[in-house]
């Protein structure tokens, strides 16, 4: 057999489908198994959201190709929907839009890193992004963030790693795994530094709908002068609207660079699947109230769990915030792969190892808590407290 | 502005929306205007297909993520259909799904090659595999295929174009932009050739539906000992089932092979979009009828277009095929972006120039007559025997 690309060779199997058949080995000794694993909602899409996917999927209007850069009612819908929560600017000319936000970030870091470029991430980082630079032959180097300060990026730790072959910053705001959200004067700082250092700044806000506080903008980038010339952020539909089988995310950033990101997605799959933007444009104004239920729901289910850990000795939780804990195990020396797969073929909790996301983090455990409702977290107390390592 | 990637900065934007730009010029003197650009069937989706699409979006089962290679039911379905066409025995790990034939071979590509290393390719050649090559990194080298030979490669020189830093030949058969359709014994010795070079062959078959002769398999490849290790065959569900909008396509290879491409699929989108996936399965058997009656219309059209070449004298119909047609223009010396350019403005027909599937290809337009119903290309015979240069 001719050789694959080493590049592609060398990359370990997707992690989810292997965390998945360790839960698969439970017998269910502890009860019910505690999904807790991949970034999920753990309720439904709304009604109204699947009869508009529904209409526009019969439809013949959606059969054929669309534009590249998204269907006009859908790029119209997200750069209204933007500037409101921005409290900016932003117009249709600003938005591409992909299939989910994995496919936002591949078009992202092509336009700007070419092979051999490096591109400076933050660790614990989120593995899609370390996997696909090591696929497309983009250098990495990597800033660590300190549980002491709440797995926040230290500015000038970032300033120095910035060397002359770093093309772009990756950043994750609020944060997967550690779940911690970037309060605005961070971003704010850290973008003044990317311009400085004449670097793209991408940052990934898939988790931006589940913050803590009601209304209040994640940053005020989109409206700083010049915006256009650093910033690319990404979304992804799949986790507000409860939708990932649908496969839609955005890209909001430069024309200049919605222009570089076209000729890219035209490469990669022409354009997202039309119906479902048609689907979620209309779904963005008429499911707003929803959301924000949903987003205090998973207020509701971060109480429960902090509650939780307050009660538990060993275990600590060392961040928690939109979505995600990251969550210290109390067996130091243990790898996380080893806890993680014991958790799920024991204890019937399934969640993702520190270590997928950095070497560094085999203390860690990823809890992706908005997936279980505040009953089921309020299993996790016995099911940890009795939980040993045989 | 930080710089862009120069892999990416330097390709030109994407033809097709530059193409309906210039019909969108034309004034409408000769009468409506006939779309002859891009390959998207003229008939549309069969009822049926649109009410199964409408049924798999609205449910609750497809909104999660789904398993990366694809739903189970499709990739058992679509093994089943692969093994009737080619009298082979093809099984599901042998399929990965996509979203569409151009990330199909993105995938194909990336799992064969990595930056620096070369993919052959035949010219005229399909322009996005050459753009996708060029984007990554992967260097590409061209077999000319010549009118004379109607446009079909030439084993003896894809031999001597295969150096040692060759990764991969790619082929497209029925071809894009020619329609010219490989003989089972060619691609049986380009498959002999590639296996005792120690390299891989993708084959893109999208247009295998399209073929004038009845239940006659395109090739052998598939029942040949040790396939796996050579051939990676690429399909559209975009063309057969008229369902661009809803990007689907699949990977045919070696279950080693699907288990790279899963790696990469994980980085670029997670998985296709589900319901779509769910849908197609169900109107794979159900509709093998109607795309039989495609089949012969699409032939009916070949028929028509053939009589209007036959009645020009200055019109050369190089190759005609599965759903193109390579058409010689009389302007000898004129680039093909400007006769095609002035066909649209002025004449009412839109077609892809030659030049974009290579430079050497100026003589020539592509006719993607299967996009136009008998009628219609009925009407080119007079708007292309009163066409003048102005
Ligand atoms: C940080 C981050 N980015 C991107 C994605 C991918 O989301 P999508 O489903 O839109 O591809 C995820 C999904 O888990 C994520 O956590
Ligand atoms: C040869 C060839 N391959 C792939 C494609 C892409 O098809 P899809 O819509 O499945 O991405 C096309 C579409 O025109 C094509 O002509």
């Amino acid at each position: 057999m001719p050789a694959f690309n080493p590049l592609v060779e060398k990359l370990s199997p997707p992690p989810v489908p292997s965390v998945f058949a360790w839960g698969r080995a439970y017998q269910g000794a502890r009860g019910p198994l505690i999904d807790l694993s991949q970034a999920v909602p753990g309720y439904p899409a709304h009604p109204d959201m699947l009869r508009l996917l529904g209409e526009t999927a019969s439809s013949r209007v959606f059969t054929g190709y669309g534009p590249i850069e998204g269907e006009a009612e859908l790029r119209h819908a997200y750069a209204e929907h933007v500037s409101q929560v921005y409290g900016a600017n932003v117009g249709s000319e600003n938005i591409h839009i992909t299939s989910g936000c994995n496919q936002a970030f591949v078009c992202a870091a092509m336009t700007v890193a070419g092979p051999g470029n490096t591109v400076l991430m933050t660790e614990p980082f989120y593995f899609n992004h370390e996997t696909t630079l090591a696929m497309m032959g983009i250098k990495t180097a990597f800033v660590a963030c300190d549980a002491a300060n709440g797995f926040l990026p230290d500015p000038a730790r970032l300033e120095a790693a910035i060397t002359g072959d770093v093309r772009a910053l990756a950043l994750v705001s609020p944060n997967n795994p550690t779940g911690a959200i970037y309060p605005p004067p961070l971003l704010d700082a850290v973008f003044r530094l990317c311009r400085q250092k004449g670097i793209w700044l991408i940052l990934d806000e898939t988790y931006r709908d589940f913050m803590p506080e009601a209304g209040k903008a994640p940053h005020g980038l989109f409206s700083l002068d010049g915006w256009e010339d650093t910033l690319i952020s990404l979304y992804s539909f799949s986790k507000s609207f409860c939708i990932p089988g649908h496969r839609l995310g955005a890209i909001t950033a430069g024309s200049t660079v919605v222009e570089q990101v076209a000729k890219i997605m035209d490469n990669l799959q022409i354009c997202a699947p039309r119906a479902a933007q048609a689907a979620v444009a209309r779904a963005l104004p008429l499911l707003a109230g929803w959301r924000e239920q949903n987003r205090q729901e998973i207020g509701r289910r971060a109480d429960a769990l902090k509650a939780v850990m307050r009660s538990l000795n060993d275990w600590k939780l060392d961040a928690i915030g939109a979505y995600f804990a990251f969550v210290r195990h109390p067996f130091r020396g243990v790898g996380s792969a080893e806890v993680a797969e014991k958790l799920a073929r024991e204890a019937g909790i399934i969640c993702i190892p520190g270590a997928y996301f950095g070497e560094n983090q085999q203390d860690y455990l990823r809890f992706a808590f908005a997936n279980a409702d505040v009953p089921t977290i309020g299993l996790l107390e016995e099911r940890l407290r009795n939980f040993a390592l045989s």
